[in-house]
């Protein structure tokens, strides 16, 4: 059902003729109503593509009506003829649904510096406008659309009560914060105002999304986006309905890391003892993005050294002759020297988890991450033939 | 030649069996004065290794006799013995050549948290320095004792005016700075005191060894050292002296580059017109450690967008509509918009060349920096085993 699971809201994903392959490419939601009430968060790189640039206006009223999303090209260090072609994405879509170019969202996700056509999108987008639904089919079709290496769909669903919360998501490279990475609409039939979605979004977004950190590289083109129609009538307490959207985002965040491109274990790291959460963050995203302890983890290889050698460089208050790693289960380091044997550690199941314990303090964060594999370097030394 | 081409300075390298390989794994370095004026630079990494923690004790009066280097072990991680074996090889070291223990540095290189045999160790010790000659063979035999996965020993060789250089490094994965990120020995025979000898190394590694950032990957076992014998009699310039430190240093930093794991690009990152050359760091750092424009490197893909969707994680000022991206000497993109067709680049060779553009200011830096390989990983997935 993905993003047409709440009421009120119709979708559509076709192959407009962006990607070669045929593939669909183009996807837009439409909000129906009767609130339009929307919240975004964009990628915190400072080189930010042109539908980011467009997208960032759209959104500073909270009133959004429709969004339109297109795979195949970034539209991204593309100059102005890019950003027209973003503008005139955004008119033909509005036309076609008789609103105004002020309400649409525009997302596109794939290779940075391609000039994208801008009379195949608008085309693409009048095709599409006549094909929304509210089914599961059109939600699905449009999870599809944004599908760039993905190897396939992400969506969810929320139940509340008496309302829901659906979703999408695609991202399979370039996962790291600052805080999005990836392309995600949520929809809702709660009827909340443009601030306390805001509020919802970005609390979710912290301990989710900003905690999902595949290959340490941040994308140009990141949107997470929330639409509420109101549709179901229901008015959830705000911390209600943060609480499952922060769900809805813990799941598509999961998703976006077990097809993470070329990876073969998903790896959680779990810091503990922090004296700050910050300082957790902090700590486990630099083992995170660690290659050595990346490419240890691909071989199976329990390199706690390495996860210490990681801690080593950040600013987070540690004792290195305090701290404990344990990995699946097993303590191989304790006060800072070999504990257990390595090879009693199992790291052949995909789920890896990684915990560390600073013995600095009471706070804790976890960071997903994902390995370092031949398969990495293959899809990222050939992504652009 | 390597350290002995220095007069005043004798030299070792032996197997005393610390790797299981029998090949050579330990190597010591004497100063036979007049002088024994010394410097030192350590990792930055907070984790530190013991033989880290007992040389930078024994540099502070800047006076050295000796120093004693391992491979196949980084005694990193491995609790008080660790330590205790550290200063049992200086106290061996000291005894067998009746200097004060408090004047030997010791460097240990291989996998952190694995013990160190203080027995083997000591017997080395002895064995080496009955041994110790200052003739070319036993200059490149202690060069050769300190490699690791090295392919080949690392040495120069500059000339003064009545005095020399010599030296010699280890070092081919964890290449990233705050630092070192290698051990390197450097010897003279410049008849310089030891605040000088301090100024000219800090001057020397701060734009040399402090660039080079193969893969984001920070040492616990770095050290960089000086040692300075007077036997020349010649008293160079402190200037002139850090011009030809400089140049051994980048002569070194630049055989590490081209020896590192797996690589198969060297690729110097030349960033331009930044507003300080702090900036011109930052982002000639934040390319060298993203690991999808080091992919995409070692495709032969000459994936400016990459370049800059990493640029704009950095702090430095830039306008992402004002950046030019040349590859191999074709300017790809020009006012952060394609210019010269990606065909036109030929990333075949070795020797890579990315420059950068900012249009931000007058500062200019260079990074040294290799491509994300699939024998990357697997070097760095079987180091352990």
């Amino acid at each position: 059902m993905t993003v047409t699971a709440a009421a009120g809201f119709e979708a559509a994903g076709i192959a407009a003729g962006i990607k070669r392959s045929g593939a669909l490419d183009l996807a837009v939601v439409v909000n129906r109503g009767p609130s339009q009430a929307a919240a975004a968060v964009f990628t915190s790189n400072r080189a930010k593509a042109n539908p980011i640039l467009w997208s960032e206006q759209v959104i500073v009223d909270g009133t959004v009506s429709a969004i339109v999303l297109n795979s195949g090209g970034a539209n991204c260090f593309t100059g102005p003829e890019g950003f027209q072609v973003t503008h005139r994405t955004a008119e033909a879509t509005a036309s076609a649904l008789s609103v105004s170019a002020g309400d649409v969202l525009v997302c596109s996700t794939g290779l940075i510096g391609d000039q994208l056509d801008g009379e195949v999108l608008e085309e693409g987008v009048l095709s599409a406008v006549n094909r929304l639904a509210s089914d599961a089919v059109a939600g699905d079709d449009a999870a599809r659309a944004i599908m760039t290496t993905d190897t396939k769909p992400k969506t969810v669903v929320i139940e509340g009560g008496g309302w829901r919360i659906g979703g999408m998501a695609k991202g399979a490279g370039m996962l790291a914060p600052g805080l999005a990475t990836m392309l995600v609409v949520l929809t809702t039939d709660a009827d909340l105002p443009a601030a306390d979605l805001d509020t919802a979004l970005r609390a979710a977004t912290r301990v989710t999304f900003d905690r999902l950190d595949s290959d340490g590289c941040m994308s140009t083109n990141d949107q997470v986006t929330l639409l509420a129609s109101g549709a179901s009538g229901a008015v959830p307490a705000v911390d209600v309905f943060t609480e499952a959207l922060t769900e809805a985002c813990r799941n598509l965040a999961l998703q976006l890391q077990g097809d993470a491109e070329g990876a073969s274990h998903d790896i959680t790291i779990e810091v503990r003892g922090a004296a700050s959460e910050d300082d957790a963050v902090e700590v486990g995203r630099s083992v995170a993005r660690n290659n050595l302890f990346k490419a240890a983890i691909f071989g199976n290889d329990p390199n706690w050294g390495r996860v210490l050698a990681a801690i080593g460089t950040t600013q987070a208050p540690f004792d290195p002759y305090l701290v404990d790693v344990s990995m699946n289960g097993v303590r191989v380091c304790h006060a800072g020297r070999p504990d257990a044997p390595r090879d009693d550690v199992d790291l052949t199941p995909r789920a890896t988890h990684v915990l560390i314990e600073l013995h600095a303090g009471e706070a804790s964060a976890s960071i997903f991450t994902n390995d370092l594999t031949h398969d990495y370097v293959h899809e990222n030394s050939a992504y652009a033939s």
